[in-house]
């Protein structure tokens, strides 16, 4: 018998139908679209005003089990990264079982910020690998709008709400998932966080007040890292793997900040059109760009190609991922 | 070459040195000491004065590496449930790899609410079955008393403060963890909640106010669904694995209450002497409680000793794992 992969065999996205421009923001905040196209890429985000992330989740997983004719009462497995679950407990990911029927799925949430995705898939992965597991979902979701301080002009240009999914299951002919290098450190943790509403600050008026409950970051500290340590796990993984920038066929990257971006296709080795963007289109959307970008993609993903998905937030976590593409779709 | 298993070889808690007794509970709300033990089998919990879920954790592990004489580099991975990280984000795994040194390791947050030490210890075995982990920790932590409301009677006697942590190491002689039955349904969420401080009600002066960010019980509804699923699950294991209870050395129950511990004991055909307890002197520690238990029974247990962790939360989630135990102590 050959060596179980866990390979996808099926992506979709799901994005909120509002759509917040740039235009739009400068009625906010003291900002311009060249100011934010220059620095980031960004040229709009989506906005969901009503619901939960479990209810984005529940769109994708919806759309994705449709497609690809799955009876929810077959999936095992749900891994859901979000940084914006609906609620501490109980988890998002037993709200998106109970939406969809998914009545013989246990799941849970994983908490890794921008890197969520990527830790999710590679847990994901161990679970089909081992044998018994054959239907496992990846979710990232992540409702920004919900901790984004629109007055805060460095933060709210940044993030947009969607959320992504892709269908794991065995293959025998050594497709999917071939390596993951993933990291952290947790000495950066100052520089991207949610201060309050954890054990750390629990939720009081005063850390209302104090603006707590919103994303804060240190861009500059943040930009130095992300661009450093991207690049690295991203050459990393190809050196590992024996990969020239030739073997790579698409370069998936956390859509956080076009520059961060192209400084890890140069560093990869690889041209423009190997780099999967769609920033100007959605923002960060912390866990969910990656799916969010396969499913962009996904026509013009081939059988074998290699692809490698990398990411960079907070934490620090980073890391890449290496997938041998299963199917033509 | 003998299929790999993962085997729990060093297990550590930690405690906070407060206690908060039945007798101090009565000064704070309409309660008494008969009241409560007769209901829950609980006399007194410990409470963490300052500090977050991290810190509680750094104790258990950093005792645990010193006992066992791992030098904190060799931790791969780090898997920590909790429904009280010290933040949404970044990961509280990686705050922990960080205060110790674990430069190495990566990790994440894992929230299945009072399943999580389960779900967690599941999840990790699947990286040490497939070969590449050697060394990964699973981390049981929480703070309850930073979301427990000490002027709602029917919660604040039920939960207390801990950490509890097992390291995961592989086994050539088929020892270690054996199966997994794990279940959720979602559509038990609003019985035991933490309604406030998620994407579906972002944390305001509204929700601060109305008590949102408080964990909410509805303990009647709780305790009809724990006392029937977690026997159930528990006697589903026993069976599938073909044991009797002549063959089990141990229970290892979620402890959130003594009368749904005696009802699995019972269904499962089991002596009390067979029951690991120490609800009376912790209370409910959620993700703790498992790592906690084994910790104190640890000097008591034989290699090869069967054993049946069951737990029941938050969700809902629920779920049972059979351990043959690895190690003599």
């Amino acid at each position: 018998m050959n060596k179980i992969t866990a390979a996808i065999t099926g992506v979709q996205g799901y994005l909120p139908e509002d759509v917040l421009s740039n235009e739009d923001l400068t009625k906010m905040v003291d900002t311009s679209d060249e100011w934010i196209t220059t620095r980031t890429g960004i040229k709009e985000r989506r906005i969901m005003k009503n619901g939960a992330s479990s209810d984005m989740a529940a769109q994708a997983v919806m759309k994705l089990l449709q497609k690809k004719n799955i009876d929810p009462l077959e999936i095992e497995l749900v891994i859901l990264a979000s940084v914006t679950p609906d609620y501490l407990f109980p988890s998002t990911a037993n709200v998106l079982c109970d939406k969809l029927g998914m009545t013989n799925a246990w799941g849970f949430d994983l908490s890794a910020a921008c890197s969520g995705f990527l830790f999710a898939l590679t847990t994901a992965t161990q679970f089909i690998e081992n044998g018994r597991y054959k239907k496992v979902l990846v979710v990232g979701v992540d409702k920004m709008s919900s901790i984004v301080d629109y007055t805060d002009r460095t933060t709210c240009v940044i993030f947009g709400d969607g959320a992504g999914v892709v269908l794991l299951e065995p293959n025998e002919e050594g497709l999917g998932i071939q390596d993951h290098i993933l990291r952290t450190d947790g000495s950066g943790r100052e520089f991207l966080i949610q201060p309050g509403g954890g054990s750390a600050n629990p939720s009081t008026f005063e850390t209302v007040e104090k603006k707590m409950h919103f994303v804060k970051q240190e861009g500059l500290q943040v930009f130095k890292f992300a661009v450093t340590k991207m690049a690295d796990v991203s050459a990393e993984i190809m050196e590992k793997n024996n990969l020239s920038s030739d073997d790579v066929a698409w370069l998936v990257p956390h859509q956080a900040n076009l520059r961060i971006i192209d400084a890890t296709a140069s560093r990869m080795g690889l041209s423009t059109d190997k780099v999967m963007i769609n920033i100007q289109k959605y923002g960060n959307t912390t866990a969910a760009t990656l799916p969010l970008c396969l499913w962009d993609y996904e026509s013009q993903l081939k059988k074998g190609d290699n692809i490698i998905l990398s990411a960079f937030g907070g934490g620090f976590t980073w890391g890449a991922i290496l997938i041998k593409w299963a199917y033509n779709s």
